[in-house]
Formats: C-alpha cells, sequence, structure tokens
C-alpha cells in the first residue's frame, strides 16, 4: 500500500522533472544552467530506478529510496530557492518533495 | 490532452508488465518461457522510453508511439492468449491493450 | 557479430550524447538551447533502447534501430552545423554518425 | 580516467546481465528462478543508472556506485554459486566481479 504510493510519487516526479528541464531550458538564462538541469536530470533518472526497483519488489528498493530522498530533496530546494523560481518550478519542487516524503518511509541507508 | 493521457497509459504500462515479469517468473515453468518475459521486457522498456519522448515534447514522438502501440498490441495477445492466462496476466493484457490504443492516436510510422 | 558492433555503436554514443549535454549546457548561451539539448536527450535514449533491444535478441530490434539512424543522423548535423561548434561538438557528431551507420545495416522500419 | 574505467566496467556488465538473463530464461529451470532473474535485472539497471551519473559527472554518483558495487558484488556470487552455473554464467560473474572492484574505488556511502 504504501509502496503502491511510493511508486506513483516517483512515476510523477520523474515525469514532472523531464518536463520541467524542458521548461527551464525554453526560459533559458540563469534557468538552464547546467547545475540545475543536471540535478532534475539526476532526480528524473533516480526516481525512475527506485520506481523499478519498487515494482519488482527487489529486496536493493530501501537503499535506492534513500538515495532518491536525498536527491528529490536537493532538487526541491534547487527549484523553490532559484532566481526566478515560477509557477512551473513551484510545482516541480512540489513533486519532489512529495516524492522524498513517500521515499523516506521506505528508506534504509546502506 | 491526449497526450497526457497517452503517457499516463505508457506509464502504467510499464508498471504492469514489470510487476508481471515478476508474477510469471514466480509461476514458473511455461510462464516463464524466454519469448514471453523478453515481450514484457521490450513492452516496459518501449513505454518508458515513449513517455519519455512525449513528456519532452520531442518530434520525434509518433515514431516511438508507432512502434509502442505495436509492441504493446503483441504483448497483449501473448498474455490474454498464454495457456494458464490467469487474473494478473489478464490484468497486463488490459494495461498493454489500453497503452496500445492511446499510442496508436499518435502514432506515425517513419 | 555486426550486432556486436552495432550494440558497441549506441553504447558509445549514449556515453557521448550525455556528457557533451553537460559540455553545452557549462558553455551556455546558444548551446544550452532546448532543441539541441532536446535532441541529444532524445539521441542518448534511443541509442540505449536500441543497444537494450539488441542484447536481449528481440526481434524487434530493426524497427528501433531504423528510427536510432535516423535519430543520430539529425543530431550529428545539429552538432556539426551548429554556430561555434567546437571539438566536443565535432567529437559527438562522429559518434552519432557511426552509430546512424551501423543501425542503418541493422534496420527494417515498420 | 578512473571513471572512465568505472563507466566503462559499469556499461559492460549492463551489457552482460541483459544477455545473461536471455541466456537463463532459454535454459529454463532453476536457471530461471524468479531471484535469479530478478537479481541480474537490478544489477543491468543499477550499472545503466550509475554509469549515467559518472557520465554527467554528478556529485551523487559516489552514492549510486557504493550501492552498484554492493549488487555487482552480490550478482557475482549467485552466477557463480548456481547450481548448474556455465560458461555463460561465469563470463557474468566475472564482469559483475570487474564492475563491482571499479564502483568500489569510486564509492562513498551516504
Amino acid at each position: 500500500m504504501d509502496m503502491g504510493r511510493c511508486i506513483a510519487a516517483c512515476l510523477d516526479c520523474h515525469r514532472t522533472c523531464l518536463a520541467t528541464i524542458q521548461h527551464c531550458l525554453t526560459k533559458g538564462g540563469h534557468h538552464a544552467e547546467q547545475a540545475h538541469i543536471r540535478l532534475m536530470m539526476d532526480c528524473a533518472q533516480i526516481c525512475a530506478t527506485s520506481a523499478d526497483f519498487m515494482i519488482r519488489g527487489s529486496e536493493h528498493h530501501p537503499h535506492l529510496c534513500a538515495e532518491c530522498a536525498e536527491i528529490c530533496r536537493q532538487c526541491a530546494e534547487d527549484c523553490e530557492g532559484h532566481p526566478g523560481s515560477d509557477d512551473a518550478m513551484r510545482a516541480c519542487a512540489a513533486a519532489c518533495r512529495a516524492c522524498a516524503e513517500e521515499c523516506a518511509t521506505m528508506a534504509r541507508p546502506r
């Protein structure tokens, strides 16, 4: 049940980050800064990977979820605190925050 | 709007196929046949890839959707027609069928 | 044998495109234009997906390879023809061109 | 330099695990056991993900590499110690072992 919610949060965060990357590249300037885009690429990928480990029922999922929670937390801060943060970026931060919280409940660092 | 529905159908089919692979491996015997498992692996991956192309708004997404629709159609047939098809496999076939239909509306073969 | 070479070319192109995205984001300006970065993201992903279909020996690989050849061809042109194309971008174009050629030998459009 | 070697080891291990899954499914019986196939699926995916984090130069790569090293280590043991381990499975174990060693040099657990 909890895992089902966590998988949904990961897939939602994956989708939101991937879309927000295109949004930020279109805005350009500091929105397209390498560190910002890269963090969203990291976040999109760890979310997809963590979701897959949970879907497979892998015993390794708690370690992936621990990492996912941390990257999502940083991505949320980056999207929220970014100069010129707009609605799309705040929506991305919200999806990251929600995913970080769900993953934290599944997490067990190695 | 239509694209949003197609993305959701792809992510749902990805998740269902990945879970059904584990189900079929656990049942074993002809459920774990290579051709069957491989087709579900193909389906899970093309769904995730097509979803990402649509999320990015890539102009190449109609070609990916065309391929996705075809693989989903075959996977639905395989899950439904498989000897000893059970509830989980019929649910997988339904997710594949739904995804094939959505992708067909987005598709344009190369 | 041919397939082994094609898989290697796909994995090499995936790696090169992913690295060049970071290079172009760091340079900024028109190097970080959305259409350019998105095409390299498309290319990196279709290469990885095509490689996996070939590695699995999937019967669907010729269709993925057809799509991969086309996207790689466009990505090579974009990296080469881009204003201010530099060594890294020319190396990316070369990896894309090599992958497009290998994939074309495996391709069969749907 | 070390990172380049680690990326290559991850991509090689990804490829080998994905191919060995098909090999084991074809052999069937205990080769197709869920736990065995799932561990190789986990291994193939964490290798691809860790490689991408390194290719992007992400600061999070040491945590992914730590997880990758552990999963590769377990996959190597499983392939080697499996009843009826054959040449393909021993080759898979070797690729996993090589990747585990490279990743261990890059790893920093969270």
